[in-house]
């Protein structure tokens, strides 16, 4: 048997037992069916390439702490090529069915694009490699655009026409690498599109170019016929003062604003949803009753800090919620999954804090799945918002919907009803009663 | 002369003299002439009837402390009749050309709409009294459907057809006051139309019946020949958990997924903007770079204060941010004005307070306007802006511009380009210089 | 048998069975013995008349919504008399066994204190009685020096004379009232005791004024022989734009400045953590480390709104870790008890909705305690702790603790230690298995 | 002529004339006295070594754009060496009087702190060469004991004994450096002292170690006989998720608790303040009136974004606030000054935007500085403050302050006042008024 790279086992799936090592699955079981699909087929969990092994935990304060089997390669090519080997041992052992990456990540940067293209195919060439043996598949592949000097003030929002023709060049390759890789979606975060001050900004001449540059993408991959699912990636305030991708809501607005609302669906964050005031799930309703949920990026804000933390999503509320979520949507997005954007603390720097760390945040995804589906089954929710909503049903309600209701007849409606009338025709809502049942389903479905 | 109503005299232009009492404007001189227009046509300010005659100074905490000259009327109907002579003699003294109310604002509500629409009309026949001896216009009015306990889950998006109906028919003997006062925009503020819990809420459902209810009033409005510009103003979260209308950016959308952004425009305010993680300026330039620019509502928030307070204007940097992007969209929205939905704080809960929170609220836009003027003459930021995108005029700019450009010739183009050579084609924004630049116009325009 | 004023049976523990209707305990079990006490003497849950009794669930832009048996009582004293019934049927029902309650909850002001003591007292007498037959003990009760518009600038902090005068009286009979009753604790909650502006507050002579405020009722307490034990309770910014009493941290800081810190401690509540930056497990975890853990007030904030909701308490992992340090601290202070200081939403309206939102709040505090109490005796996270700082132990360690360490016997120690020892001297704390230990907990310790 | 090392000529003041290119001071006339002291005297300008010339500004999501005339030093010794002249040319360009910097800023860290200590030596030799020519002082140096990996769990705070050891050792360095330097003041700001989690952290234990800490480096100053004023500075929650230090009041409480209030003060900044919830002003009026303010860090955060920015300060009204507790503190502490702990923007990144952001921060100080001078020289607040208390001078009043005053007399004296007699005792603060007048004062001392 081959040395192991990571000093760690496969983790399994071992039910609800005793408490463990952190490195077991207890309700992540990917080939048990619920619902009518596999686990593993609900949840298509992928792990992030920059966070999982490119990420050193460095914060503004501080420099990098984590420590990596291959950081005895000291060249940068060695290096990352020696990482390719460890990414799929690392995902042969945590049982993952899908892997992430922006061009970035993979390889360094040569002085021109030429170089870095080169430095680049020479890694996808491993990738592809591995995909064959290892059957691992990539849920999505991105361009960085952001991490660069020369993106300071943007790249498809950049006031400057050489960067947006390097991005457009950058991000044609990257196109290119998808195909090569089979990518089933891709994805766009804009970390650097937004403004720093509106005082120096034409923010509707960047939001324009930003438009271009998406068309311009979808145009180039219909031509290679890379059939990716396109998606926008939402998140308001980091690192510019202002993202223009605020929130899904915004991020609706340009894609219809600009005709990209065919083509383009979002991804969406938790992190991302908590920093522009919203909870994940607002979120994730937002995009799926607008038809537009394309992915999920997996991981967990601490609301009472103030930017992007990036942990691994372990609080079975929100898990539970997003996947309700899910589930009323029939799945993630045509071609969605869920994304790791996750990494662990600072302070939990060995390597092997990384299984610890995806383990938790695929279980909790798990147990959420499970929990959502019994109180899919059981329509404990569903009926409440059916009886809520029923005074539609008939009478005037239905005259409301089927357009019969004018202002005039709902005039002589209700120009005499009385205080007491009116305030019989609501209803409480009994919302306590509704958390006291969330924790039933929790505690119950996930502790028996 | 009759008895005066209120203990203070006609607010004065005295220049930016010495320090005064509070009751004289140092910039607000209605009749001077500046960038083309008086300074009455370019602010149009507005008195709000709810917060200047109606607010008792309640807080969740507190009972109200507003001391009011007409609060010896106790009967409510003597008292809704005696504000409205009170309302007009402070108008002539404080010398805005407009007003603002919500229907609830200017009379009791009976024990049905009947009795209701019946006390309120008599209060509207005195308005337009005074409105022929006065001159005063009403800037917009508005329905208010959210205090009654029977809007608890809404109005238009109320789970309850019955509220639905009845917020119909109110709505419909709104708009009809609005045709009789001449309003010149109206305007929809859904203070419950949001959502406390995504586990009971069918959140598309409630958002199609307001698209509805919107539908339904522009068409009574052209029915009875309203012709008012119908305005929508976003708010973030207060008082539901979530309220459907976020943001400019969020009500946009929402605007053009339900096909309301022909004949609905925005009205915007600062401390909603505050609320939603954005600046005043931001919203506004949202909507004016979105040709959805319809009015504003002129206030304050405190940033480290996590909900609406309503501060009279004061901060001259947000003033002038704020009339910045007026003067650049040549005039608040087809017919807006700016409209003071703020408020005393509950410590300054004199009679006076009235006047002085106004008298620096419009002193503070009349303040942002000269200098924003002043700015937009010199060109200064102007150049700034146009010499930061001037990369686009020629060259591969120009190409990308006009869609000559190509991922491919992108490529061509970029493909050999070394990293220094891609960062000498960005420039620093000299930001520094630029709130330098701010404080120079702030303090010279004024002070000189 | 006697007509029933609530329509709800006595909520009765059924154990961790079907979901039921939200009208049973699923984990509270008061005679149950765990961790050496019975779970009413670790939990002394309390009912606070305030929000369960009087609150008619207004918010600033909407009228009360709540239904309540007693509404029929229409002139205030009857209604308070009623009142009292029915709060003591409330309590049977419920099983709570303190109560709490400032003195203007329980009846109307008259013109003048002596008007007010007198209504009060009435009042008192049949609470008097109740606690006979019934066995109620009062967890606190305080003084209400916020709501009247005399306090608008304070109440000991008031920069009227004749306010802190009237405080002081009123505060003295306040205190009467709490030897009647035999109060446990007498709290202390500044709601106005703060300020709107630095421009015009004197803060320190404000702040003496208080401490002296505080020192008077503490003598006063002594003179007539009520021995409870006083309590602050502390609160960021609402109702004024800065509280005094802003945190744990902060209070310690005025008790100690003031020499307050012998004779009162902390009354902690989950919200106003929150609204201060913090966790509640934070601001319990600073008292009880200072010694000064009080009580605490149950409820529950919702991290993405700004302001005080006081939901009832159900999220798990706040209940965990607030009852893990109650376990830790052998107890909620010296006669310290939870208190809900918390209410329905607006839209949970029904008089049941009161016994719904304690039944949730109450379990999900008697299940923190299993779940912490599970987690104390099984030592995994004390052993987690004891490890993490065991290099004080011994060697280098032991000679810091000691204080026979000096900066020069340190500087031997480590001045030619490489960097690379410095790291293998520190380890990963491993957070996210930690997360995956606490959720292990939750889920299996209830739900078995 | 010696070539010049930054091309920008020396900054004058100009007064205030025409705009300007940035780089003039408007405001800061340095010998100019007002108020009884110069202009250098009350401000004390010092620049921060690490923000000026090492920052290289980075964020989480991009590699440092900064653009440095001493980029071209590649080897570290050299680059640390060089790096001193063009500080010096720096600051004799801008006219600071002032510097501070941590140990690290200055030198390359070595494989122990033997080689460390070796290289900082080397280079704080020159630093004293220079100081003789130039007679720049040092307003405080510090310690980094937070940047490299060794401190991932704290320095004074740490769980590891070795890393408290090696902490206390690079302190004793850093205070003989303190000496030799001839520091006026010295600072601890605890970067990574505070929590992850609490669920294994020994805070109270922690906290113990801190306070040790910090008394052994006191005795060791004196020692030496390093009698600079010894500081902490408060932050709230970055980069740990919980910093000890929060505020100004926590702090206190902090040394309070361990005896540490003789011998430490405070040094405030601006965006710690925001970040905790607080304006600049309260934290310096904290200070002060608990006489702790010890020294100022001139920044400026954005209150809609939830981390430290650290912008030069620009916003007159926090300029004007905080200069104006300065005035009324008779100065900044004993020996405080006001250090620019502030960075340009990512996209400020040329060499003379260093220069254009202290012109900024400089000439918004000296701006605050007049505009705070002249309202304490006309009195206007004071007396509105003083009239604002006056009831505590005779009368009941009186009796409180005295002591006189017992909850009975005060009883007697309050028993039979009516509501109307108790409103009628308050006044309202006319708090619109407050601000018109700041708006005043700033245009009109600044713009004449």
């Amino acid at each position: 048997m081959a040395e192991q790279k990571w000093d760690m086992d496969k983790i399994k799936y071992v039910g609800n037992s005793s408490l463990g090592s952190g490195a077991e699955f207890h309700y992540y079981n990917p080939d048990e069916v619920i619902g009518g699909k596999k686990m593993r087929d609900w949840l298509r969990f992928a792990v992030a390439y920059w966070h999982t092994f490119d990420q050193r935990l460095v914060d503004p304060f501080g420099d990098g702490t984590a420590m990596r089997p291959y950081d005895k390669y000291t060249d940068p090519m060695d290096n990352a090529l020696a990482k390719v080997e460890y990414a799929f041992e690392f995902y042969q052992k945590l049982g993952n069915d899908f892997i992430c990456f922006h061009d970035r990540d993979l390889a360094p940067e040569g002085d021109t694009l030429r170089e870095t293209n080169k430095n680049l195919d020479k890694v996808v060439d491993r990738i592809v490699d591995y995909q064959k043996t290892s059957g691992l598949k990539v849920l999505w592949n991105t361009s960085n655009l952001f991490t660069n000097p020369r993106f300071v003030a943007g790249a498809g929002t950049s006031p400057y026409a050489d960067i947006f023709a390097y991005s457009a060049a950058q991000l044609k390759h990257s196109l290119e690498i998808g195909k090569r890789v089979g990518s089933e979606n891709y994805v766009f975060w804009g970390g650097r599109e937004g403004y720093e001050s509106l005082w120096n900004t034409n923010m509707k001449l960047e939001q324009e170019h930003a438009a271009k540059m998406f068309h311009m993408a979808k145009d180039y991959a219909n031509e290679i016929g890379f059939d990716a699912q396109m998606l926008l990636e939402p998140k308001p305030k980091e690192p510019t003062t202002h993202q223009y991708d605020f929130d899904a809501a915004t991020t609706i607005a340009f894609m219809k604003t600009y005709d990209l609302d065919k083509d383009f669906k979002l991804n969406l964050e938790g992190n991302h949803a908590n920093l522009a005031g919203h909870t994940y799930q607002h979120e994730i309703r937002v995009a799926r009753e607008a038809g537009l949920l394309g992915s999920l990026d997996a991981n967990q804000g601490d609301k009472l800090i103030g930017w992007d933390i990036d942990e691994y999503p372990s609080n079975l509320y929100e898990t539970t919620a997003a996947m309700y979520e899910v589930v009323e949507n029939g799945g993630i997005g045509p071609r969605g999954g869920l994304n790791f954007d996750a990494k662990p603390r600072r302070s939990s720097f060995e390597a092997n804090d990384l299984f610890y760390g995806h383990v938790v945040g695929m279980d909790s995804f798990a147990a959420g799945l499970r929990v959502a589906m019994k109180m899919k089954e059981d329509g404990v929710l569903e009926n409440i918002v059916k009886e809520r909503y029923s005074s539609y049903d008939s009478g005037i309600g239905a005259d409301i919907e089927s357009g019969k209701a004018t202002f005039k007849t709902l005039e002589d409606y209700s120009l005499d009803k009385t205080q007491a009338e009116l305030r019989a025709a609501t209803s409480s809502d009994h919302l306590e009663q509704i958390k006291d049942t969330i924790n039933h389903y929790i505690v119950n479905v996930l502790g028996k």
